[in-house]
């Protein structure tokens, strides 16, 4: 018997996430391990949001508000733009996914850059459109090449600024230039996953109502990374009402849980948070820039809560034996790693175990 | 300027969730108001469940194990099957898309009934499958009627069982002798999000096991009806590993957030909240029938915790005169409606409103 699988599955790989802390722990027998793979917030998330989970947890039985209507308002308020220019999703990852689904036929042709976050490339080949791929330059995103690959099939670009894993941004000048030779009915989908990390003063300015002049263009942004919500599955889109409308027709009635809506709402609050969280990673890069040099090893300037760094050794190898000594990281590709920045006990912890692998 | 919308969205309808309890409150100034529209748990969800996630949102900021490994496990030692034929996902809705995003190509067919679980024509829009509509027969799904409407492009056939929103439901005879029409390379998705209520004995017996006996039967299950936890956002397939290595190709790596994974597993420790469920919904379900009989009017015999019943005036009007009233129902079509069935004070307000409502 063979199975009806769509043929279009057979060019996409599952996602291989990173194994618990527990299983590492139990694995190799280690008491304490650091996870420095996947970009999570090393001081956990607000107070405020714990507590408005605790307490919501009362009542599990009833589902969300399909509406969100209380984080779209919070958001809206937050930012100071319209309730229906804002949508929560199941973190980004699913808003990528319902924006592939709203603008890609099959065969329309999408661009994206060739080491950029992986949710993009999968959520493209699901819906069999046509991938074209543009090798980063210098690390960074290739906005001239991303617009020269432009045709009157082309439908969707993806840019994240900053861009994960490499860490690199593209600035206002660089965004400008870049729309001017977008097609109006192109659209631009601008992933700020990262954007509470940035320190450049060249980043775009005011970027989350990018949208705002741009009505092609889409800004995603998250709970998951500076908000430390990563674990209850929230983002947020901000983007002209049509096409949210549109994106609005086949998301999921209940897609964001109804915890992650209290989280969110509450942790928005909590802005001191943020500014911690912020002030910590800036150290954090500051520490680990002096060690890298220290050590020799080449890494790539960042504007996010990670580093792209080049062990100059596989980077699977190099993977493996910093789990045994208990730090988790993300390897990349070739000799190519890409390490969250953590407290800086875990900094520190981190270096030590690297000197170690890499005979430093 | 066009945006290049999808064609295949103007066949679409965003899903209209009901309203919040509070806004129903705040709209017509009640002070107490009774849900009754969306088949949620009248007794909340197991008390292990509140604790779990209290205890877990200690830490909100790491992503969930993307594996769900300890879920999996959990339900796969409650029914005696391997890990590797389980699959926990956001909600059954999240799976329904996904299945329809695993087998169906543009212009393939898929067969449905015409009142049924409405994320199944949503999704095979979303896929541009052609949707083939099957009436119901006394309320029935029409098994002869789906199975005579196979063709050699008929990917997917999506059963409900017991029929949401009719309560209805077929037998293991008749389950037999349909997979006997069905070609083994046609899909059939068999959706028992209620099968914890059904009290009828000949109901499809170990039904969560029909994935063994039929390769191409996938068997859906959620933790949002008896279990009480629609507010998390967990639902559960069995099916073969072929199908659901394919399946995990395309879900999101990150689906069931970490509060729903915990959650989900305390809840399948509780049996015993579970055989309380039960016996307050049959309690009610009698409760309900022998009202609607002494006011005249007329009702679905149900298997699920939701009664479709034949109000005798528009649907609309009858939901919006209860909806002054503190109950909120669900209008379906013409003149029935949908109702949940609650605690004993919670039928006993609905009836007695009804009953005002109705003149009767």
């Amino acid at each position: 018997m063979r199975l009806p699988f769509r043929k279009t599955l057979d060019n996409i790989t599952a996602y291989k996430p990173g194994k618990p802390i527990e299983d590492v722990q139990r694995e190799y027998g280690l008491e304490h391990v650091d996870k420095l793979a996947s970009n999570e917030n090393p001081l956990n998330c607000s107070p405020l949001a714990i507590e408005a989970v605790r307490k919501a947890a009362a009542n599990l039985s009833l589902y969300p508000d399909g509406n969100a209507t209380e984080l779209k308002k919070a958001i809206a308020n937050f930012y100071g733009v319209k309730e229906t220019e804002v949508m929560p999703t199941c973190g980004s990852d699913e808003m990528v996914s319902l924006l592939a689904e709203t603008f890609l036929d099959p065969g329309d042709e999408t661009i994206m850059a060739d080491l950029t976050f992986t949710s993009y490339i999968i959520a493209a080949r699901m819906v069999d459109a046509k991938v074209v791929i543009i090798p980063l330059k210098d690390f960074k995103l290739d906005l001239d090449g991303m617009a020269e690959a432009i045709t009157d099939k082309t439908k969707v670009i993806w840019l994240c600024n900053p861009n994960n894993p490499t860490g690199t941004m593209f600035t206002e000048a660089e965004l400008t230039a870049f729309m001017a030779k977008v097609p109006e009915n192109v659209v631009v989908v601008y992933d700020e996953a990262y954007v509470e990390f940035v320190t450049n003063p060249d980043y775009p300015k005011d970027s989350y109502k990018l949208y705002q002049k741009y009505p092609n263009m889409i800004v995603m942004r998250t709970f998951s990374k500076v908000y430390g919500l990563a674990g209850l599955r929230v983002g947020y889109t901000l983007a002209n009402e049509e096409i949210l409308n549109n994106v609005n027709k086949i998301r999921k009635a209940f897609n964001v849980n109804r915890l992650a809506q209290v989280a969110a709402i509450a942790a928005l609050k909590d802005q001191e948070f943020v500014e911690k969280v912020h002030k910590v990673n800036k150290e954090g890069k500051e520490y680990l820039y002096k060690s890298f040099e220290e050590m020799g090893i080449k890494y790539v300037p960042t504007e996010a809560n990670y580093i792209f760094v080049d062990v100059g050794r596989d980077c699977n190898e190099v993977f493996v034996e910093l789990q045994k000594r208990g730090v988790i990281i993300r390897p990349i590709k070739e000799t190519f790693v890409r390490i969250t920045i953590g407290t800086m006990q875990q900094n520190q912890r981190l270096v030590s175990q690297l000197k170690e692998v890499l005979g430093k």
